[in-house]
């Protein structure tokens, strides 16, 4: 199968030779693409990598029901995971079935790889963890599913969770996650204790929800820094949000951001409506890895999102101030490459050699996709076509 | 011809009746509607009323072009001001050209009464002004589109500019525009002097951007609710931005509130990314009528927007943290009601008597579609099909 007349996001034109799923070669468009069996013409189409997403929540979305209201008490991140027992408590399709639709609508807008937390707690148990255990087999020749055990109502505070973290690796989750260790446990120690000893005895990765803001925020994240030095776990610890580093002062950021970058700890921002962003160039441009995500779809949490990682590149731009080409590709690196290093995605991106996933859209420039979110026309996994037109192809 | 089955915006089901480009009634959905010559059965989809841009820069896009980078040196308004003027001296299509594509593009989703700023200066002169009266001229059977003549490079530090807002009046603008008096002119009192002295000779209103932030902000502000009174301008004078009172302790925006709602002095906003947004909860708690823009669309300003205005409330609710309903509701009567008030649109809203404007989506609420922003099926304009699945009917 040869895409032919490709433009790649640098602006190169290539006719893309893919072979048992692979990119074979990049040929130069000079060649007569007619001569090969199987050409299709892109005419100039950009073709981007796969699309990302660094944090979505697959359990809590109530995609494909029927809309249902926001009920949240107030704003205090305590009031929304009150909010979503309730609504968790009144649901009659199983998490498996709404995550699935969600799967199928990200995969129709182009991501390809996702890293989804799963809501663990001592009256959840790993319920949630089996529901989306079975929709990452169920599309499993469609989308690379990491999941995290995010202890969603606190460890120390929902005594038992630390037990339900552990047992959830050994039943396939990939990362244990961590939530607000003052903001909601009141113990940074005790709380980096449980989920730092669980990711050096299993040998996986963390993911660690921060809201906390300010000081206390900036306090954490240098723990965290440490703990990930100590615990040689360099490279393989993300802080999703870390509002706290929009909050202070640029040198208390920047200062944090150098102890971030030598721990190799990376941030997850998915460019927040009603919270600050953390300075993403700041971050790196001191070394810090920085990718994007989702975070809440239409669910007891948030009323917005769709899943759509180049939507999100944008709103991403938008929240980040960004408006210069460069920026804009800032930020659609954030779903891409970035997210590809964070998640340990190898090989990644439209080079030969490397898996033949992508996806094409018209556009005349990498910046113009993100600002433009042009519909997907085709995405590609595997040299296979798997949507056309923002529809997954059965 | 009767549009059956239609759900409005509070859940109520009717048939809309419609005679002669208005809505003659809305009748029970009880009522067999195949009696009817002309039916369509919209299946109890959502009818929503027109939509309205209260603040757009039709002069300023560049839709429909190749993509133009951003070549702002810097953040500052002034910056942005020069790279503006840059772009324009290499444009080489008319703003009445891409002005159209953009009328184009957002009657297609549903926005069928706008308010236009247009850019005036002592270089420019009135020539902005003449092709977006083109534009106007053109799609006078499918929107209304209301001018603001708008001192884009400040009144006093562009001399002459006084005269041409006055006379831009005189050719048919609707309201004399301002621009930051103290971040830009540097003289909030000739400033105001000069747009208040223009409306009150020609008995129009004003609609002033005002980025500038903090206490500054906030003295502008009062001194624009005083004039206004002492002009006898209530409800005729908006404030456009106004990033101030989201800058400002609760006490003091509460304060600036009161005087604002006293004065009739509105407030836009569209929901800015890399700015404050004000508290639209509090400004409407207060008395002040807070409606929804656009601002730029892919112009020397910003590379986003894209003029639907579904996805402004979007966009305004997700700055505003809002998720709960009633709060989605509020963003969506800033794009549509609350703007007709400011704007002055009589009648408007889906009534008896009133014109058969309408919007039609698939949502089973008016929350979801704020959230999820559909399709829009169809756009009706005095009962005549305009657009159909986000595209115009020629």
């Amino acid at each position: 199968m040869l895409f032919a007349n490709a433009t790649l996001p640098d602006g190169r034109r290539h006719h893309i030779d893919v072979q048992g799923g692979q990119i074979a070669a990049l040929l130069p468009p000079s060649g007569d693409p007619t001569r090969h069996a199987g050409t299709l013409d892109l005419g100039g189409a950009l073709v981007l990598p796969p699309l990302i997403d660094g944090h979505i929540h697959l359990d809590k979305t109530l995609l494909g029901l029927p809309w249902v209201p926001n009920q949240a008490a107030g704003n205090r991140v305590a009031d929304r995971i009150e909010a979503e027992r309730k609504v968790r408590a009144t649901r009659t399709v199983p998490e498996a079935e709404t995550g699935a639709n969600l799967v199928r609508q990200v995969v129709a807008s182009g991501t390809l790889h996702m890293r989804s937390h799963v809501d663990i707690d001592n009256q959840l148990g790993l319920k949630n963890l089996h529901e989306i255990l079975k929709v990452r087999e169920r599309f499993r020749d469609l989308v690379t599913i990491q999941m995290v055990a995010f202890p969603q109502s606190g460890i120390l505070r929902s005594p038992g969770t630390a037990a339900l973290l552990d047992a959830a690796i050994a039943e396939g989750a990939d990362l244990v996650g961590g939530l607000d260790p003052v903001g909601i446990d009141g113990d940074l120690d005790g709380h980096l204790d449980a989920i730092f000893s669980i990711a050096e005895r299993r040998g996986v990765g963390i993911d660690i929800h921060l809201h906390d803001s300010g000081e206390s925020g900036i306090h954490q994240l240098a723990a965290i820094a440490h703990r990930t030095e100590v615990a040689g776990l360099n490279g393989r610890v993300a802080v999703s949000h870390a509002f706290a580093l929009g909050s202070v002062p640029t040198d208390l950021a920047e200062r944090t951001a150098d102890l971030l970058a030598e721990a190799g700890v990376a941030i997850m921002s998915h460019g927040p409506g009603g919270a600050v962003i953390p300075p993403l160039k700041l971050l790196r441009d001191h070394g810090v890895e920085v990718f994007g995500g989702s975070d809440n779809i239409r669910d007891a949490w948030s009323p917005f999102g769709n899943g759509d990682m180049l939507e999100r590149a944008m709103m991403i731009g938008y929240r980040a101030n960004f408006r210069h080409d460069e920026e804009l590709a800032l930020a659609f690196d954030m779903v891409t490459a970035a997210a590809a290093r964070v998640l340990g995605i190898v090989p990644y991106g439209i080079e030969p050699g490397g898996p033949a996933d992508f996806v094409i859209v018209e556009a005349g420039s990498l910046a113009e996709a993100v600002a433009a979110r042009p519909k997907r026309k085709l995405v590609i996994k595997a040299g296979r076509i798997v949507a056309r037109d923002g529809v997954l192809v059965p």
